[in-house]
């Protein structure tokens, strides 16, 4: 990797006055000052070319990567603020990298042209497997904060995402049932006869529903079945989780890669009733909804809807210590729904908008984390295969974890960190062409999560963290698919939990 | 009232033709066409003036109650389309009415100026006890859309929402429990005490909040206090109402009167990434969110999060026939949180922006309605009074769905439309300056939302709806403020649904 900058320093003062001696001060920035950490065989960074117009120097600095320019040209700073400070009296103003060239030779070949949409990225130029970066105006944030680090980061992560393949491609079988499917009594979709029994009725918005007695009564009883063969047991307490998630959390989290897959929530921009008058009068004298007005009266997003569930639990430990003797930590929550924005098309009920889930959080040491999430698999695949008697299997698939966050798996590992569940069915599902529905997975994230927040043992030992999702109201549908609608007929272990199944909602217009 | 609107009426063709003709036509019109449905004695509208220019005729119309002005404009709009279309081939092209001034004495005098804050308002102004409305620039669909009709009316529950006082003022006492203050437990805020055993922890967002293992088994035997004690001995069904509630729905519901409290949600533009790239490359680089350019990412608002929880029940109804045979209908939704925009501010949990309700719902003859609520309330008392022992009053307040749908009540009524429960503190609370809180409401609509929904009753009998909210998070915060928190020293009634309570979460950074 070679780089050369060209960089401004501004002082609060002329400085022409130096012109005279500063050759001899470059000369030792370059011997000693941009020396130091740089092994003695090696090139670091230097300055080779200087100038002083009136407040302003202007240096030009290559380097490697054993120092590079713009971490030279922090020293510099700091060295020459320091002394012309003490010497003159004159302070550091500004500095600003107005132009810096990168030769970068990124981990794997690009497939195809890669681009950073930032401000400061003013061209990538790909010369065979190098590409040359052209960096503009970066300031000290930029330079402190280490923007250049992460855009070479980031072009390195959108090569590598060009040659993994989507998470079709790369599951793995692991394990599956016997051939069941001859035995389910539905043989399709069962969105529509659910509607004709009075159990679902449509909301008004795409992939929403309201779930009425019996079907609510059967997602109580999956969700009874899951507390009591796998929370209970297993020690899980329950908590309930915020469903508003702050963004700061949900870019903690990875979620900001996904914008396009979330709900997002925004305030009004005033409690104040009177900013809202001429919305409220229109609303009133039209019967109509002003949605443009009403965008205009709504401030930036604070937030949005939780998408994983389990977003805010590693908010909970956010910056904490942790005493490894009191772990792990295993909380679960079915505090209300989660939502993903799908977009429309959504006919099923096998796929929503709005949806139940009960989401398993845990914190340990690694080899807590792993054994914790097998045994929530295990258990999992134990009601599956003896209570519902469906026909399921279990695959080894990308880390969704990492997908959300715009990650992908570098390299292969022997840890297995995502299981997905899903069950087969007889028929292609309305609102994607799978003949399959997942309905659980299973995560270890390593260390992903508690570095990102920061999350530490009070000696030192590696967290890591899990969790599992799994969806009441899918096992409800794969449920319906193998048992049918006649409540006499369901097994026992689900009946017991219902006792006596209430009627479907009938309406003299309805169903 | 007296009325005068100035109108154009504009035709395909020039009309200059018509000119010798059109007085005897004008003449016909206001004795005959104008003359239909008004009482002999009284005046109706009259057409005082016209003009053929060119494609264009003008009127002007002046009128009474018997016929205003713009329900002859569209009889005079009509016939002279058909009239026009069958002698000589012209066809209408467009309605409008210029100005429109309508003299009109509100039911109330109001106690100041009156704006409605539509484009067709153009002045109101107040001469003693009436009104001079002057109106602007009304199309067709403002006329058959009934939005004059709707302005007058708009005009009048502005001024009479003058003379209503505020909730707190118009409060009368039902009944109350013996002093007991002296018992509780606690004489302070508890929130303070909750974090430092580990039972909440706060999170990113005000108002919103992690509830730990303790926290969260105390509110879910609360609930199944509930469920036990109410629901179920009731006849309650549970259901799961959509959390995320359409703009449509919210309207019917009334809520888009109070847009400043409540939160919005907003899908992303687009679901393909491409569209978000910029925003994820500045996010992925510099570690900040940029608010301002997400959100001009995100599509206008599609709904808001449920504010009152039983909105979504009022449009599983909408324009339905029920029959009275199969009512009342009783359901009850625990499905996760509602959320309430209270601005800054929030300190305790006594007040949150997200918060868990049990929310019971119920559709039924009026006299079926009145019982159903009076019994969840007696029911809830018993709790209250009995297990929870706590110092409580019952006041009858202005009906809350009502000032939520900016409507007031006109007229008094022996029924109590709506009963609040709230519990006596021993300090002022830390959000507001008041030493009680409410933790349920309990009320009849009447036939608000069944006229607002167009719910039918199949022989035409009158459909009334009630709704009852329970607040389990502000029963948990008066429980601990009687009983405190140790564990061995609550109630029977509590402890045995609880058994073991989980440990207070402790790390070695917190609490």
């Amino acid at each position: 990797m070679d780089f050369a900058l060209e960089a401004t320093l501004e002082f609060s003062k002329p400085l022409d006055f130096l012109t005279q001696t500063f050759p001899s001060l470059i000369a030792t920035m370059n011997s000693e000052l941009l020396r130091k950490g740089v092994p003695k065989e090696q090139e670091g960074s230097r300055i080779v070319n200087w100038k002083i117009i009136g407040t302003k120097i202007f240096l030009r600095i290559e380097g490697t990567t054993y120092l590079r320019p713009h971490d030279a040209l922090l020293r510099i700073k700091n060295f020459l603020a320091e002394k012309f400070g003490k010497e003159h009296g004159i302070g550091l103003r500004d500095v600003l990298v107005k132009e810096y060239e990168i030769r970068f030779k990124p981990k794997r070949a690009p497939k195809q042209m890669v681009e950073v949409k930032v401000p400061w990225v003013k061209e990538i130029v790909q010369y065979g497997k190098e590409l040359l970066i052209k960096l503009q105006n970066l300031d000290s944030t930029c330079l402190e904060d280490r923007y250049v680090e992460r855009i070479l980061k980031r072009i390195d992560e959108k090569i590598l995402a060009q040659h993994v393949k989507g998470k079709g491609e790369t599951k793995e079988l692991i394990k599956k049932s016997k051939g069941r499917i001859k035995n389910y009594k539905i043989k399709k979709d069962v969105t529509e006869e659910l509607v004709k029994l009075g159990w679902i009725k449509n909301f008004e918005l795409a992939g929403v529903w309201h779930f009425l007695p019996p079907m609510a009564s059967l997602i109580r009883a999956i969700e009874s079945l899951i507390v009591e063969r796998i929370a209970k047991p297993m020690g899980f307490e329950e908590i309930f989780l915020p469903k508003m998630v702050s963004l700061e959390t949900e870019r903690k989290k990875g979620q900001l890669a996904i914008p396009n897959d979330m709900f997002w929530i925004c305030p009004p921009v005033s409690k104040d009733a009177k900013e809202f008058e001429e919305f409220v009068d229109y609303v009133e004298v039209t019967q109509k909804i002003p949605k443009e007005l009403l965008s205009k009266k709504l401030d930036f997003p604070i937030g949005a809807l939780s998408y994983a569930q389990c977003e805010p639990f590693y908010q909970i430990f956010e910056k904490e210590i942790v005493d490894s003797e009191t772990l792990p930590l295993k909380f679960f929550d079915r505090f209300g729904p989660t939502w993903r924005y799908e977009a429309g098309g959504l006919k099923g009920i096998e796929r929503l908008n709005e949806f139940y889930r009960i989401e398993f959080v845990f914190l340990g040491l690694p080899e807590q984390v792993v054994s914790i999430r097998d045994e929530i698999k295990d258990r999992t695949l134990e009601i599956v295969d003896k209570i519902f008697d469906v026909e399921w299997k279990l695959e080894k698939v990308t880390p969704v974890y990492l997908e959300h966050a715009g990650k992908v798996e570098e390299e292969k590992d022997e840890l297995v960190k995502t299981y997905d569940l899903s069950v087969l069915l007889p028929f292609q599902t309305p609102s994607r062409p799978e003949k399959e529905l997942e309905i659980a997975s299973f995560h270890v994230h390593t260390n992903f999560y508690t570095e990102r927040f920061k999350i530490k043992e009070k000696s030192g030992k590696e967290l890591w963290t899990g969790c599992a999702g799994l969806g009441p109201t899918r096992f409800a549908y794969v449920f319906l698919l193998r048992h049918g609608f006649e409540f006499e007929k369901w097994p026992d272990e689900i009946k017991k939990r219902i006792k006596k199944l209430p009627k479907g909602l009938k309406l003299v217009s309805w169903p």
